[in-house]
This record gives C-alpha cells, sequence and structure tokens, in this order.
C-alpha cells in the first residue's frame, strides 16, 4: 500500500460533519461533546497511539453549524494541526487544578449561547472518556447549557461505512488472511500457544499491520473453552483444535476474524462442526441484506448452529465492525437494528462440541444495496489439518 | 521467562485488599466500584486483551470487608474462575434492555445494606467504563446508597508497587532493553520511519513481549516536531535523529522508555543536547529518594534541561508506570505527591533545539528507600550513531 492511500479526503470529513448536523437540528441538540479516541477521530482523522496514555483528557465539539472545534492537550497541537480542523484550542495537561474544564466550558459557551442542549454519547458501547469529577464540574460551569444524551447521533453515524472506510478494513482482512495462509508454516504439534501468539502477531507486522491490539484464541482436545483467554504454555497436542482470532489494524481500521485449525488428525465431531460453522456463516451472509434486522440475521445463523431449534447458548453470532474492534449492531435476537448498506459486520457462529469445549468461527462482511459480501478472504471448506 | 514467574500468588492479592479496605474504612466508605481494566485486573488478576472491545461494562465490588464480588459479563465467568475471587455474577451481556444494571444494584445492595456510601475513582486520569445513560439508572437504582468519590483510594493504593509488580516493570524494561540494543541492524538511512516502526515492534516479540500497545516516536533533521505522531514514509536521511518510544508489555506490565540515534554525524548541537539530558536524567534519579516530592524531582531535571534557569516548556517531564503506560504522579512544578518507596516513575526530559525541534529522552526507575535506581538498561552515554 502507498501512502496515499491512507487518511481520507477532507471531503469526507465534510460529509460526516454535514451527517451529524442535520442530526443535531433535527434532535434539537446545539452541539455534540466527544471524548473517545474513534469519536474524536471520526470527524478530524485524529489518529496516534496516544491515547494508550490515559492521563489527558480529549475533547472535541461539533456544533449544529459551522466547523468542529478540538479543546485538546498542548502535547496533541502538532498534530492536530495536520488534520482538516482548523479551530484548535489548548491547555498544559495534565493541570491538577483545572484539566481542560474551564477551556472546554468557554468554548461550548461561545458555540451553544447563553442556554441550549448539548449531547454526548451515552447509550450502550460508550462511555466519558474524563473524570466523573471534570464532569460534574463541566456542567456546573456551563449551566443553565444541558449536557445530554446525543439521541445516539454518533452511533447512527458510525453504524454505516463509508465506501473508503470500508475498504481500509478490507486491507485490515487482506494483511490478516496472509497470515492465516501462512499458518500451517508457524504453528506446530509440541508449540506453546504463548509463542503461536507471539509468532503470529509477528507474521501481523510483517505482512503489513500497523500493529496489533488484539489477539486471541484457545486450544483445547476437540474444542478450546473459551475465546478471550491469554495464551498459555501449554504445549499443542495431536487432537487439538487450535484456534486465533485477531484484531489487528491498518491506518486505524480493524479486522476482526478467526480461523480454526485441526493438530492432526481432529475425528469426526470437529469436522462436522466446523462444516455446520462455514454453513452458518453463508447463511448469516445471505440474510445480512439490506431491510433486514440484526435479529433476523442472527437468526438465520442461530438455527444452523443449533440444528433447527434455534435458541443457542451464545450471546451474540456477530457485531458491527470499525474503527473499533467491536461495535453497533449486535447480532443477537434482541436487537432490532435494520440492516443499511455500508454496515460492516462480522459473523461469528459457535457451537458448543461439548461442556466447556466450544468453536467459533468469524469472517468478516460489508453489505451492499444487493446483499453482502465477504471482507475477509474465504475461509478453508473443511478443517484444515495442521500435520 | 518461565509461567511459573506470570501472575501473582493469591497472598498478593489478599494484601491489596487488606490495603484497600483499611482505606475504604479510614473514608467511611462501605465499598468501592471499579470498572476500567487496571482497576479490576490490581484486585483480581483478571487478564485479557478481551478489554479491547468497548462493548460490555465490567464490574468488580471491593466492599470494606469480605471478598471482593466480580459481577461480568457471562464470556468472562470462565477466565474469572481461574483467578482467586470467588463470588463471579453475571449475565448475557450485550443486554440492549439491562446490560448488567439490576444485577450490579443487587450486589451493591446486598454488600453494602439499605444505605450506605460506595466509592468510585473519579479523580484526575480516571473515567467511568460504562455508558453514562447505565450510570444514571444505577444511581437511582440503589439510592439511598450513595455512588460518591473514592477517596483517591484506588489512587493511592496503585502509586506504590509491591516488588513482584516491579519485577514485571524490569523485565518488561529488559525485553525493550535487548530490542534498543539491535537497533543499529534494525534501522539504517533511507528507511522509511513506518518500516523502523514495524521492525522495531517484531523485534519487541521477538526479545519476549507479549503485545506491543504502544510505540511512537519522530525523526527529522537535528530534531523531531513531536513525540504522539504515527510514523510517516518519509525515509531517514544524514543528519536526521531518531527516538522511539515503546510501551511494551509483559505479563500486563509496561516498559515506557526510549533512546535516541543519529543517522550519520549529528553535529554539535544534538551531542550537547544528549549529554544535558543524560545529565538531567541523573539529576532526576538522584533526587527521586522517599520524602521528596514530584514537584522536586521535576525541578531537578528542569534546572539541568533548561541551563539553571528552570520553566521549561513541558507540561511534564515524566510519571508513574506500571499496569498503565501512564499513571500518576506527575513530575510536574505542579504535583506535590510525596516519593514513596515503591514507586515506579519514567524521567522524561526534553529540549528544544530549535522551534518545532525537539529532543526527548526517557528512563524508567524504582524508588528504593534509600533511593531510586534504573529500571531501564543503561542508556548509551553519548548520542549513538546509526552509520
Amino acid at each position: 500500500m502507498t501512502e496515499s492511500q491512507r487518511g481520507f479526503p477532507t471531503e469526507e470529513y465534510r460529509r460526516r460533519l454535514e451527517r451529524a448536523q442535520a442530526m443535531l437540528q433535527a434532535a434539537a441538540l446545539d452541539a455534540l461533546l466527544l471524548t473517545t479516541e474513534p469519536a474524536v477521530r471520526y470527524f478530524t482523522g485524529y489518529l496516534t497511539r496516544f491515547w494508550e496514555s490515559p492521563t489527558r483528557p480529549w475533547f472535541l465539539v461539533v456544533p449544529a453549524s459551522g466547523d468542529p472545534v478540538a479543546v485538546i492537550p498542548s502535547i496533541g497541537v502538532e498534530l492536530m494541526a495536520k488534520t482538516w480542523i482548523s479551530d484548535v484550542r489548548s491547555w498544559r495537561s495534565p493541570d491538577l487544578e483545572d484539566d481542560g474544564v474551564s477551556i472546554l466550558a468557554a468554548t461550548l459557551r461561545e458555540l451553544v449561547g447563553k442556554a441550549g442542549r448539548v449531547g454526548l454519547p451515552m447509550g450502550q458501547e460508550t462511555h466519558l472518556r474524563m473524570p466523573l469529577a471534570d464532569f460534574a464540574a463541566l456542567k456546573k460551569a456551563v449551566a443553565p447549557i444541558e449536557l445530554c444524551a446525543d439521541d445516539d447521533i454518533l452511533k447512527r453515524l458510525r453504524l454505516v461505512k463509508s465506501p473508503a472506510e470500508v475498504e481500509k478494513v478490507r486491507q485490515a482482512c487482506a494483511i490478516a488472511g496472509r497470515v492465516f495462509a501462512r499458518m500451517p508454516a508457524l504453528a506446530r504439534e509440541g508449540m506453546s500457544l504463548g509463542k503461536v501468539f507471539r509468532t503470529f502477531q509477528i507474521a501481523c507486522l510483517e505482512e503489513g499491520a500497523d500493529w496489533v491490539p488484539y489477539l486471541a484464541g484457545g486450544a483445547g482436545q476437540g474444542g478450546y473453552g473459551d475465546v478471550i483467554s491469554p495464551a498459555g504454555e501449554t504445549a499443542l497436542a495431536s487432537g487439538d483444535i487450535l484456534m486465533l482470532d485477531t484484531g489487528l489494524v491498518w491506518d486505524g481500521y480493524f479486522c476482526d476474524f478467526d480461523r480454526n485449525y485441526a493438530i492432526g488428525d481432529p475425528g469426526e465431531q470437529p469436522r462436522a462442526a466446523y462444516a455446520r460453522l462455514m454453513e452458518a456463516t453463508a447463511a448469516g451472509l445471505e440474510a445480512a441484506k439490506p431491510g433486514a434486522t440484526a435479529s433476523e440475521v442472527f437468526h438465520a445463523m442461530d438455527r444452523i448452529v443449533t440444528g433447527g431449534k434455534g435458541g443457542s447458548d451464545a450471546g451474540r453470532l456477530g457485531h458491527g465492525l470499525g474503527m473499533q474492534l467491536t461495535e453497533w449492531p449486535s447480532l443477537m435476537a434482541g436487537d432490532h437494528t435494520v440492516i443499511e448498506a455500508g454496515m460492516v459486520l462480522t459473523l461469528e457462529p459457535g457451537i458448543e462440541l461439548a461442556p466447556g469445549r466450544i468453536m467459533v468461527h468469524e469472517d468478516n462482511i460489508v453489505v451492499g444495496a444487493e446483499g453482502s459480501t465477504m471482507l475477509s478472504p474465504a475461509a478453508p471448506e473443511s478443517l484444515p489439518v495442521i500435520g
């Protein structure tokens, strides 16, 4: 990939701003106040791993009309100045007396006026990335301006990806796909899962990942116990099913899919489970059409993994994907979000082979006007065996 | 490293709990409510990269007497059961109707009684990792139990590391030290900074890092512009100063230090700046004694980097380090935290060589009863040159 394909043109941010401002006006909100990495980046393009440091708060105000205003620690001004944002206000953070509250309050009063309503993301899968005590002080400082829920504006905006965003996820998927293709050379019987994790992350970087924020997996006889544990030092043994699930990042966008491998001959049950997971994924892909609901996509997969009876034990069988490893919607019975073209989703059906032994498959898709297509490279048709 | 050196014995968690409970009782608080990764891990040992997914909230309640209670999504139960925590309550998350609020409220009522005070971290360098709307619902559900500030208990606990924690940071530092020692073979004139970043991260994994959450750096003629930008595709050129700053993780603990290199002959000014940064670091090491303040350690370094006059432009010249890349205290004029044995700190003096051209050096230290010692391997005495 060449450098020119990184980032987005300013027009992309202008379109995001226009959509946001239409929603703000419809919700009778005067501004959005954003504090988290993906929220700030969505409107600015501000991309840095410095968010790993939780010390300093960062703020972006998106007014109902006019351009966004960044209110950020001075350490970030040089980098923010490289984005399309022209109004950047800063203070020397950390400041134990006033860590940005006054300058943010003044900015809100200037943009909103004496009274008004400023929306913050407050719903599921969101949080406020600033100290609660400072938030209380901010509320007092801006009163009678009200800090209230954002009418899910940020969620509604980010649910649908632009073509340029989809290309970034596709690129991340392609990188991970090249790594998975090398797995027979990267893992073998007798190697510890810890060693496999390390080798896999190295391969992700070799194949073009900018960084590897997420890697999970498991290995166990005929299936694994869970999909979130760190790697242990137990050696891979014949009869193990090995699964690796990566969220690597390219230009700020994640992939999130996994692949399963048998160490030696897996026997009939894991082969059959794998085949059923492939079938469930195909059913999910088919079901993920504009106008369907997240719940319907869930049920399409759930029917297969449960052999027709439904009601699998999984909390959900997939989710949104983009600047975060996981984001709205959830492919589960209770989520009735309507699927739209431009959504990027994971399909993640799982089967319990025995108590405490599961197999999970995951792919990434993008919804188009006529239906969905795969973003992750095609998985092997049958459970691949590492000799 | 062998697997047996990972984790902590249960006695370590019991000691943390005892300290916390003494503080809770002194503050007339009935419990702590914790929601973030390091806070939950501090009391439980629950270690997973799954926190990368921001979808689900996680809760730990530390009562003023009795053992902690984990209230977590069912997807985490198997892994939490491997820790010393025996009381684990769960719900199937995400739940769009009630994502853990009811079960958490019931748990708080059970542990606290009809009325009482539950402390949450609300001060600087903290945030609440749950949706604001759910927090509002929780407050209503537990009333008249009050959700209030935690009297900085979590901060005060984590400011001082146990010997076992220090060893984990030391191990992370040693891994990064081996990588920096390989730098002359990893970077060279003509290579892009992006390529250097990728190669460096690979080397971190090769040398034993579990993962590499943070890497920053810069390169520029006679100095770089900032220390938080992502790597670009500009090729390293003779006369550049290259800096890499890594926060790699071993067993859940960070290192955070950097090293500077000259690409070809740097000339006199960068050599002199480097020498002064070494001198400032030595002064910081000398000043970081029990009983001194963070402010005094700052001034010891600030006097050197400013040639005696003080008042450098840096927001701070170092900070705490542990389960987070950055944590309390801040080595800056306004932070009067008293230095104690067991604190792990970074010393991070910086010099502006010209407008927009800086050089920053960073080391990691641990404070002992008699004074501080280095955790990061010794830096080269003079600015190293990559040919």
